[in-house]
């Protein structure tokens, strides 16, 4: 499980807490630290790792998704995670409207707006490696163009041939040796488009693959994409699904074979107040945690738990609007998130994560938060 | 230096940061957690130090600061820290205009405004007392009512004596034997009204004392404000200087006498990006900060300046508005002030305060941040 880290920091939480709480790889957001502080930038103070102060492993996207995300994305209302696109702002705040005019896209690459001042900019195949290098990270990604489920299967073809020449370029951009390249499947929820799209990807020298671009409207849809993708995919690369991480997605995806995730959702949910529990997702403002003296979750061994700092405390914390509510609640909800993993990659060592999964589900309550949460 | 914990935190920073960065002592204002959580719901949860995960000392203020800075501060536009209140919110906000009506102040206590929900609040002496006491803090202050630099010699009197009538009431009411209670000296910038606050607290069964108040309209007053209380106080009583603690203060008032200090400015001038340097204040925000890859503060031992993380990424984060930002300026700050107490506490055991105050002014520039301050 990648932790995001989506404009070189992740939001409230430092590198030595990441280190505490069983972080080992972070995925920085390409488009947004092209955007600001810009690629030179960061080159220039050390590359990504000196600059975020993180010695581990890091992964950056293409910046494909947050660009076309801003087109298709809006114009459609939807996005890969079924019903939104994850939001990677600290507001939560997002532009409407006039969203198609916002991003251009041709054979070469994308012309889009920037959400921060409004400037123009272009990212192609051989920008996008370009920003990649600059910043440094372990692991860079192909650029892309992720679909919608609203695009009908002639566009998702299309972006597909076109992440497919991309791909090509994006090989023949790159000139470190130091930094693997993992390309990116695409084909939306069309079974014959993804399985076009992992073997043409699967054939490339690349380093490893990501699954990309739209994972259909539920999780079977999502599934039936691994699915079909999987068997064509190289035995030997390592496999990263973009954006996925509600627990039990992690258990249902790495079951068909992903062995990478990343994911903005434990540190997102815990700015919401939503912390993860064996039970379902805990919604500590409630009013009936302004008393409670437990911790989160017994026996959690994350800062905020084994601390002691009450319900009540981390609700009064976010009613107050204090600050060290946000560090402590994405504390939880990392440990939470990183434990699962690790108790996955041991329950496929011992070939028991059917046993681990049917475990989990049997108390977890996915989905918003229930009062279930609260025991 | 007492760290501030307005509403039970410390803004963006864990207890285990805290003691990283050598932070002794804790000061939580009453007046917050009266009105959220409300003092009972921090007994029920297990009192001020469960709930805040602090096992060091714990200060708490009696409250009578911000119920008065409510009234006669909004009024005046002014308080003690020589031109404003000091600000303890979250938001930097406050209510402007019909301030005189937000609190009204009798012989017995005094009736406000609560600045979170509107509704009308009660604190006298024994309120107050009784709040401190189930906070359970390890010092509690006397319930005083504070004056501005603006209140005539007979206000200010009439205040004093309130001050006064209050202190023995408090004392009266106090039951916990394992809490000190301080006495507050009152008197404005009057000398002869400081005199009699500091001869007759001095008198009373008190545990040591606080200096509060208005301290006058320059330094020069808040030192004369000292020169006229010191002389007057036990010698056995340690001191407090309330709300006091710029880093030339802290050298200028520790000469006269004072031991104790606390202060939002370390954390409050961090979120706004103004970091400690032993030149002055650096406005980390600045554009030549861009690409800076120097720490703040070479030599620096907190955590900030220790991992190497630079002035360019600092920057980065404060123009993103990353929550990272505060925390790792807060933790600079801290350290700064800490650090310069330690110094402090040192050179009063070498008997060579006035050395230090000299070498330390020679290079520190008081005030708004300098562009020296980016040496």
């Amino acid at each position: 499980m990648c932790v995001v880290g989506t404009a070189g920091s992740v939001k409230g939480v430092t590198p030595d807490e990441l280190r505490e709480v069983g972080a080992a790889v972070l995925l920085a957001n390409t488009y947004h630290l092209f955007l600001r502080p810009g690629a030179e930038v960061v080159k220039q103070l050390g590359g990504l790792h000196r600059f975020m102060g993180w010695d581990g492993p890091i992964v950056t996207d293409s910046g494909g998704f947050q660009v076309f995300s801003l087109g298709s994305g809006l114009e459609h209302g939807v996005g890969k995670q079924i019903g939104m696109f994850p939001d990677e702002s600290s507001t939560g705040r997002r532009p409407r409207g006039q969203a198609a005019r916002l991003v251009r896209v041709d054979s070469d690459g994308a012309t889009f707006t920037s959400h921060i001042d409004g400037s123009r900019q272009r990212l192609t195949p051989e920008i996008s490696i370009a920003i990649q290098e600059a910043l440094g990270a372990d692991v860079a990604l192909a650029f892309d163009e992720p679909t919608s489920p609203l695009h009908d299967a002639d566009y998702t073809r299309l972006a597909m041939e076109r992440t497919h020449a991309w791909a090509r370029r994006c090989l023949d951009a790159r000139t470190r040796s130091d930094q693997a390249l993992y390309g990116v499947v695409q084909g939306g929820a069309y079974s014959e488009l993804r399985e076009d799209s992992a073997r043409f990807i699967g054939a490339l020298p690349f380093e490893g693959v990501a699954i990309g671009g739209s994972l259909g409207r539920s999780k079977a849809d999502m599934h039936a994409v691994l699915d079909w993708s999987m068997p064509h995919l190289p035995e030997a690369w390592p496999r990263h699904l973009l954006g996925i991480g509600e627990p039990e997605d992690l258990l249902s995806c790495a079951a068909r074979g992903i062995d990478q995730f990343d994911c903005v959702a434990p540190t997102r949910l815990a700015r919401h107040g939503q912390l993860y529990t064996p039970c379902g997702k805990m919604l500590i403002t409630r009013p009936e945690f302004r008393e409670d003296a437990r911790v989160v979750q017994a026996g959690c061994g994350c800062y905020t738990c084994a601390t002691g700092f009450s319900r009540g405390y981390l609700r009064h914390l976010f009613v107050a609007n204090e600050l060290l509510a946000y560090t402590l609640a994405s504390l939880h909800n990392l440990r939470f998130i990183l434990d699962l993993m690790a108790s996955i990659r041991a329950a496929i060592r011992a070939d028991s994560l059917a046993e681990l999964t049917a475990e989990f589900l049997a108390r977890y309550q996915p989905g918003m938060p229930q009062l279930a949460g609260g025991q």
